[in-house]
C-alpha cells in the first residue's frame, strides 16, 4: 500500500487532548499498518521514551520543539508560540521537509499557524477545510468548506469545488468527482444570493476541471451519498457537520433510551458517524497539505489522518482503504 | 383545553399530499381532542362527503373554494391559482373570519399566498418560518428562520428572535425565553459577518424585549435544548432543519441494519424526530397566523397544526400539550 514518497508526514506530537500517547502509538500505527514515513514532531524526550515503549526508535524520526500550543488557544492566539511542536512543524512542511503535517490541536489554531506558517497555494483565494462524512452507502461525501472561511465570495466557493474535487480524486478514488452546491431547493435560482452566483460560477469551470456538476443539494442529502463533494461557505458548513455529529448523538440516545438495542452497536453507529473523528479535516488551498484530526484523536484516527495526509500530498489514490 | 376564541383556525382542506382524507379526519379531532373551533376550506362536496363519514357535518363549517393550488406549484405560481383554497382562506384571514390558517401545501406555496394575502404586520421587515426541533430533554427548542427569507439583514435577524420568543411564550408557555444565535463559535466576535452583526443588535434590544440572550450557539446544540429560541438566516436554517431529518433517517437505517434494535421503537424515534411533522411550520411576522403542516401530514399531524395555530393566535398558552 505505501507509495513512493520524497518526504514524510510530519505528526503534531504534541496536540490533542491525549498528548504524546496518542500520537505516537498513531505514528506508529501508521508507518507499520499503513507504510507511511512519518516523523513525530514535538519536544525529544517525551516522543523518545514512548517511541521505545513501542519498540519503534529505529523507525520514526523525530524533530525537536522545545514549546507545545496549549489547547486552549483555538485561533491565532497559537501565533505567539513561535517555538511550538505546530510552528516548527509548519515551518519543515514549508521547507520541504515533510509532505504533509498532521496535527490533533484545536483546529482555530492549526490554521492560523499553517496560513501563517504555509501561505497560500498560487491562485488560491482562501483556504477551505474538507471533512469526509461517511455515507449510509458505505462511500463518503466530501464537506468543503467545513469552516476555514466565514464570509466567502462567490469565486472563492468556486475555487473550493475544485479543491474539494481534488481531494475527491486522491483520497477517494473518484475519478470524475460529482460536485454539489448546498442549498434550499434544487432547481436553479433557488437558495441565498451567494449560492445562486456560485451556482454560475461552478457550472460554466465543471467541464474544463473535469467535474460533473449536479447543481444545489439540499440538507436531507447531506449523507445519502447524492454527490461526492459537496460545496458551501465556511459558516454554514461548520454548522452542518455539528450539526450531523450533534443529532446522530441525540438520536443514538434516544434509541438507547427507547431499550432493546444492543449498546455495542449503537457504538459502532457512533463511531462511524462522528465526523471529524473520520480522518481528520483537511486544510486545502494552502502551499502544503495539512490535516486536522479531531481533538480527541486516538492512535487509530491519528494513523488515518497520516494516510489522508500522504494520499493527498502523493500521486491520486487507487481507491484502496478508503469508504 | 379549549380557550375563548372569537374566530374558528381556517384549514386548508385541499392541502397535503392524502388531501381532504387526511385534512378534514384532522379538523375533526382538532374539534374533538383539542377543542380548537375549526373551519375547512376546499370544496364543498369533497368535504362535505369526508364530514358525513366522521359525523361531524354539525361540528365543523365549510368554506367553499372551487379551486386547489397542485402540489407541484412550489413557489410565486400558485398565486395564479385565485380561487384556490389557499387564497380563499388567506382572504378569510385578512377579513378576520379566521384566527389562523393552516395548510399542508407546499411550504414555498404557502409562503408567497399568505405574503400576498396578508401582507407583513405592521414593522416586520421580513417574515420567518418557526419550527419547535423536538429536544433530547424532552421539550422543544424554536429554530427560526427556518427557510422564509433566505438573505436577511442583521435587522431582520434582530426581528426574528423577538418573533420567536413570541412563539415560545405562546406556544411552548415559556414566560422569559432564552434565545441563541446559531454559529460557529459561543465566544464574540465569531462567525459570519451577519451572524457577528445580529449578535450586537439581539444583545441591545433583550432586557427590554423579554428575553435572555444567550449568544452563540453551536451547530451540536440544535436538539440539546440549549436555548428556547435558535435564530438563523432562512438559509442556514433550512439546510439545518433538512440536515436534522436526513441525519436522524440515515442513523435510525444504520441502527436498523446493525440489528438487535425494535423495529417499532426506531420508527417511534423517527415520528418524534422528524421535525416538521411535528406541530408544522408557523410563518411568523404577517398581518394573520399561519402554519405550515408538513406535505404528508396524517390527521394528527394536522390537529396538531390546529393546536399551535389556536396558541399562537390567542393569548399566550400555560403549558398544556406541548413538550
Amino acid at each position: 500500500m505505501a507509495a513512493v514518497q520524497a518526504a514524510p508526514v510530519l505528526v503534531d506530537a504534541m496536540g490533542g487532548d491525549h498528548g504524546p500517547d496518542a500520537t505516537v502509538h498513531g505514528a506508529v500505527r501508521a508507518h507499520r499498518d499503513h507504510g507511511v514515513a512519518v516523523t513525530l514532531v514535538g519536544h525529544g524526550d517525551e516522543i523518545g521514551a514512548r517511541l521505545r515503549r513501542h519498540g519503534a526508535e529505529a523507525e520514526i524520526e523525530i524533530l525537536h520543539a522545545e514549546q507545545a500550543v496549549p489547547m486552549a488557544e483555538r485561533g491565532a492566539g497559537a501565533l505567539a508560540w513561535r517555538r511550538s511542536s505546530l510552528a516548527v512543524g509548519c515551518a519543515a512542511l514549508a521547507g520541504a521537509a515533510g509532505s504533509g503535517l498532521v496535527s490533533a490541536g484545536s483546529t482555530g489554531a492549526v490554521v492560523a499557524c499553517a496560513v501563517r506558517g504555509l501561505g497560500r497555494a498560487p491562485g488560491v483565494l482562501r483556504p477551505a477545510l474538507a471533512v469526509a462524512l461517511p455515507t449510509l452507502d458505505g462511500g463518503a461525501t466530501v464537506l468543503v468548506d467545513a469552516g476555514a472561511t466565514a464570509d466567502p465570495a462567490p469565486p472563492m466557493l468556486a475555487q473550493f469545488a475544485g479543491l474539494g474535487a481534488g481531494y475527491a480524486r486522491r483520497v477517494l478514488g473518484v475519478a470524475a468527482p460529482r460536485v454539489g452546491l448546498l442549498s434550499i431547493g434544487s432547481e436553479p435560482g433557488k437558495g441565498n444570493r451567494l449560492a445562486r452566483e456560485a451556482a454560475e460560477l461552478i457550472a460554466a469551470a465543471a467541464p474544463a476541471a473535469g467535474l460533473r456538476f449536479a447543481g444545489g443539494v439540499e440538507g436531507h442529502d447531506v449523507l445519502t451519498g447524492a454527490v461526492d463533494v459537496l460545496v458551501t461557505d465556511g459558516f454554514t458548513g461548520n454548522v452542518v457537520l455539528k450539526n450531523v455529529e450533534g443529532t446522530v448523538r441525540t438520536v443514538l440516545a434516544m434509541v438507547a433510551r427507547a431499550g432493546g438495542a444492543h449498546p455495542a452497536r449503537l457504538r459502532e453507529v457512533a463511531r462511524r458517524y462522528c465526523p471529524e473523528t473520520h480522518g481528520g479535516a483537511a486544510l486545502l488551498g494552502l502551499a502544503g497539505t495539512v490535516v486536522v484530526a479531531h481533538g480527541s484523536s486516538d492512535a487509530a484516527t491519528i494513523a488515518r489522518a497520516c494516510v489522508v495526509a500522504r494520499d493527498l500530498a502523493g500521486t491520486p489514490a487507487t481507491g484502496d482503504g478508503d469508504g
